[in-house]
């Protein structure tokens, strides 16, 4: 165990993790388009040597469009978001959502290896097939609405498009520039090269505009817990951060994902397992008490409301002090929409029989939820690691900046003092800090696969 | 004509206008991914008070794609650089080329928006179409490669595309984020709206993912002088950058523009004319000729290769001391392909009665090129700007950085001590230095069309 490495990143959703961190006396409702904001809690996160700050996304306001935000949305494009804090920061990886079912492979292979030269090599594409109704409005054809197709329609699509990506990621050698000014030859001969990709949903012939990127490949991670999810993951990424509430869950998962990564010829701990970890934090655990209070009077119903959405069911259906409605509780455990993060609420409901108010003291959103002082905070860390479970956690703050500022300045140092997180970063590039190695190009991985053939 | 204000940009193509730009020994050929190199270049121009950065664009590498490449090419994707330009600089404008026929609407929509903001009020989008064969390989659907729709349903499916984004750009308005705190109330009722668009081409509920932007909508350029671009840009820009070799045709296109926005109902003088400007520019003009002579050596003989690939003539037609052959002399003014820029080109060497090398001399790609010392290069600024043929340029220097240093340098302090140009910027937006208003919004426009009617 001495030798795995705990991992880091932080989960920037504008404001914070709890409904009302917006309205806390630490936040300013209004920073959320401000370059500042991002850029201060990008110096955070760096200062608190993470491994990354990762950028959720959807291109919709996530809710039905005509009715008022409760709570800033996730309003800036990560792309373009991610770029300012490329040039803002020097070590910090920097994690970027984007959905394959409204983006072209060409743009998005182009945009992450620029954002990869421009970061030094610090960038991850999270893959996500999206499944916003929202959304999928945003992108109509002509005559009409297109139909969201199912989800298994998008896991395929999502596969296609990253092998294209990855294809136009090698489509030049690492020493393609040649630059010789005397004989005015800028690439070597054959060493740019088209794709030629023909596949079910795209054609595409390539050679990407630009050189390999300092991280041969940007990272890959991927996000959500359904069987396709998983199954995408085991194949391609080098990460995943999906919602654990329990640890036996997060271990059966965990299993799962690593079986699966074998199977397809990858060694089992391949893909590092980030799951969200959202907390309330003070300087005791009283304090941390009292702040959650706080927040959660602030919110008032809106959570009810908001755990009720989530589960797809009538507000009028949950109290705050009965369990789950029976139906949820004795439900089979399916895979459609967002049913797997469901699941793993309703198991942790079921399995310590907790009422409503006791479960939204235990996770929010579908992640889980740890309210204390700095100790409890790195012990819930060091727990799920140690258990090995999860190779690090994707954390999610009550409240930005404070809930980041507190984690780096009171947890950080326990981890440290612990042997358990690193006091300054080792590597420059995010799969430095990730322990991953650079992707070598085509013809590095023609001669990695016939010697281990 | 003492009210009138000089605008200039400057475009930055990798490595500079020349040919042999990266083979010069001020040029480094690694600097085209480096982001030092650009943010050297933004900061540069802002010393100049340039009024804005401009990068052109096509997603692919403009050439067959298997040939070796001469010149480092267009490689990062402007969007994201430009995001990183934005964050090292704070009043330079900052334009970005996007075709609108490899993009969704809502992407671009959400993109640009974001980039004014973290620009505060900096971005423009280069609207183009796209007809490099190249690029449209790059984006087939499955089953095989999409041909290319023709210029005037390209046109068409343009018109739809800026119509859905600026409807984009209003789907909040100025005043939707109310941020209460104690009535947890984050957004003002019915202040974001769908735009509910349902065309030709797209299909797009709305609203946007972020408040309006400081410009209230990011500047709108245009780029290309056929007939189709003439009149999107008549229609929706507020500047215009097309290729214009003499003062008579860029006389004769400047009325054209201006009588076509009239006809839109705009002012005729609405919209910026600023055509491309190269310049090798020395001390003197003997200094700045052998710096000419230099890099024609530099590029030998693919000078004159390119200039036929450009005419889509073969290079065998083309004598370096005769005029161009007959038959492109005599050739009928047509508006297919990049005609519209050929015709200028042509137009120039018929009426002056240019060998192809006099013709080199004073054309560069399809641009007005100009070789001298600072006062000759500010004699050719002034000389279109005061007969009202243009409102300023996009500077096109041989090679950067030099060439972009030399020229803030040395002309933009004659350019002020003529009083053409600002000494400092007045303004901290584009749409500022442009002398154009903020766009206001939904109910602004209501109130400002009634006032008028």
């Amino acid at each position: 165990m001495t030798d795995r490495e705990l991992h880091l990143g932080v989960n920037v959703l504008s404001d914070g993790m709890h409904p009302a961190a917006w309205q806390h006396p630490d936040a300013d409702p209004n920073w959320f388009t401000d370059p500042a904001y991002w850029i201060e809690l990008a110096r955070i996160a760096e200062r608190g040597t993470l491994d990354a700050l990762f950028l959720a996304d959807s291109p919709s306001l996530f809710q039905p469009p005509d009715a008022p935000l409760t709570a800033p949305p996730l309003a800036l494009d990560p792309i373009v978001l991610l770029s300012t804090l490329a040039s803002a920061t020097t070590h910090l990886g920097l994690i970027g959502t984007v959905s394959t079912s409204f983006e072209e492979p060409y743009n998005l292979a182009r945009r992450f290896a620029t954002l990869d030269h421009l970061s030094r090599g610090r960038v991850a594409w999270n893959v996500v097939t999206s499944s916003d109704p929202y959304a999928w409005n945003n992108f109509g054809r002509g005559g009409g609405v297109s139909g969201q197709p199912d989800r298994r329609d998008r896991y395929r699509q999502a596969a296609e498009f990253i092998d294209v990506v990855r294809a136009l990621w090698d489509s030049w050698d690492d020493d393609a520039v040649l630059a010789d000014k005397a004989a005015g030859a800028f690439s070597r001969v054959g060493a740019i090269r088209t794709i030629d990709h023909r596949g079910e949903f795209y054609s595409v012939d390539g050679p990407l505009t630009l050189p390999r990127s300092p991280q041969g490949h940007p990272v890959l991670f991927q996000a959500g817990g359904s069987a396709g999810g998983l199954d995408l993951a085991a194949k391609y990424a080098d990460g995943v951060f999906a919602a654990q509430a329990s640890l036996p869950d997060a271990l059966r998962n965990a299993d799962d994902l690593r079986s699966r990564t074998a199977a397809y010829g990858r060694p089992r701990d391949a893909v590092r397992i980030m799951p969200g970890l959202s907390f309330v934090l003070g300087s005791t655990e009283e304090e941390a008490r009292r702040r959650n209070d706080e927040l959660n009077a602030l919110a008032g119903e809106r959570r009810l409301a908001h755990f009720a959405s989530q589960l797809s069911v009538d507000p009028s259906e949950l109290s705050w002090d009965k369990p789950l409605p029976r139906y949820l509780l004795d439900g089979a455990v399916t895979d459609t929409g967002s049913q797997g993060a469901r699941d793993i609420v309703v198991n942790l409901a079921r399995r310590e029989n907790l009422t409503v108010r006791q479960l939204l003291d235990r996770v929010i959103t579908w992640h889980r939820l740890v309210i204390g002082g700095p100790e409890q905070i790195a012990d819930a860390i060091e727990e799920w690691f140690v258990a090995g479970a999860v190779d690090g956690f994707n954390l999610m703050p009550d409240v930005f900046p404070s809930g980041l500022e507190l984690f780096v300045d009171h947890v950080v140092p326990i981890l440290r003092d612990r042997g358990l997180f690193r006091r300054e970063y080792r590597h420059t590039t995010l799969r430095g800090h990730l322990g991953l190695s650079r992707v070598p190009d085509r013809r590095g991985n023609v001669i990695g696969v016939a010697a281990v053939g």
